[in-house]
């Protein structure tokens, strides 16, 4: 299993980090010690909304490996879902198993043709911009359709992060990783 | 008021972004739009405890000018609690009004020699290594003496953070960021 993290310039760092640590602590802490991920950009630097800068593991690759992409969302989501450069790229990751997109991620999901007949989720205040790329827009803070899934706005990552882990290892994985990372939260959503 | 957030090798990112992302809005919603920021560290490139890297905005520069310095966790902090080097560093932001911790990076401000009289939290596994160096440890999501906060494990670090945002900016402040980041817990701890 190894996953790539899309990265972006004016994405939201808290919708990529919700999910990216219960997820890379299947690995930490030896549950599913063969999953493996990479930051994946198609630039050579990455600033999010608020200016900390990243370095990704790769940069312009196609993306045709991975069994899983994630997707945060974020202020550069709006120019990107419209940027044929960028789409095409995404669009690399057509044979992935899982697609997930968090906040909205989701838009960049849809304008890649992935959410298409797909009950889908992304910010509430960008539900009307979800709306032409998918079956329907679904107010709720995960939404699973089997091999897409899409959660709500920004903090909905961690949510969406301990869903998968579910989906990946089991209940009781989820349930060891939620109390690592000291989230009380984990069983109310 | 600036902010010094603290970052590190082997650190956990999401004891720092949990934070970062809710003070940083106090900008970028133009609710204290005087709120600056750098990430600070004392090395020139830094990668998380999973392999993440970043580049701080200043590296080896004293801490002096900081009204807040915030201190995240993470496996890094279990040697950098011994490493004078690092420790002299974060001592140069004694004077700051404001010293904050998530998780083990109490670890850190405890060795800097800031939580001398003080209560303090860290993670359920890091409380009897927190004893030495403070009052007493608490078992609270989020421990405020004044002038130094800390929060329990890694996921507390949003509750802390938007903890501090009540404390710079007011109640609804933190009610309205809150709904920015579409966390519905945020009235639970």
């Amino acid at each position: 299993m190894k996953a790539a993290f899309i990265i972006f310039d004016q994405m939201t760092t808290l919708d990529l980090i919700g999910a990216y640590d219960p997820l890379t602590r299947l690995k930490s802490m030896n549950i599913l010690p063969e999953f493996e991920w990479d930051m994946c950009s198609l630039t050579q630097k990455v600033a999010d909304d608020r200016g900390l800068r990243f370095f990704p593991d790769t940069a312009g690759e196609p993306l045709g490996e991975y069994d899983l992409i994630f997707v945060p969302g974020g202020f550069g989501t709006r120019s990107l879902q419209f940027d044929t450069e960028f789409t095409a790229w995404i669009q690399t990751a057509s044979s992935a198993k899982l697609k997930v997109s968090v906040c909205t991620g989701a838009l960049l999901l849809g304008s890649a043709g992935f959410l298409a007949g797909k009950r889908a989720t992304t910010h509430p205040i960008a539900f009307n911009e979800l709306e032409p790329y998918c079956q329907s827009v679904v107010d709720q803070r995960v939404v699973d359709e089997g091999d897409v899934i899409t959660g709500r706005g920004v903090s909905s990552s961690i949510d969406l992060g301990l869903f998968l882990v579910e989906r990946l290892a089991g209940a009781d994985a989820r349930r060891r990783i939620a109390q690592q990372m000291d989230y009380p939260y984990w069983n109310l959503s």
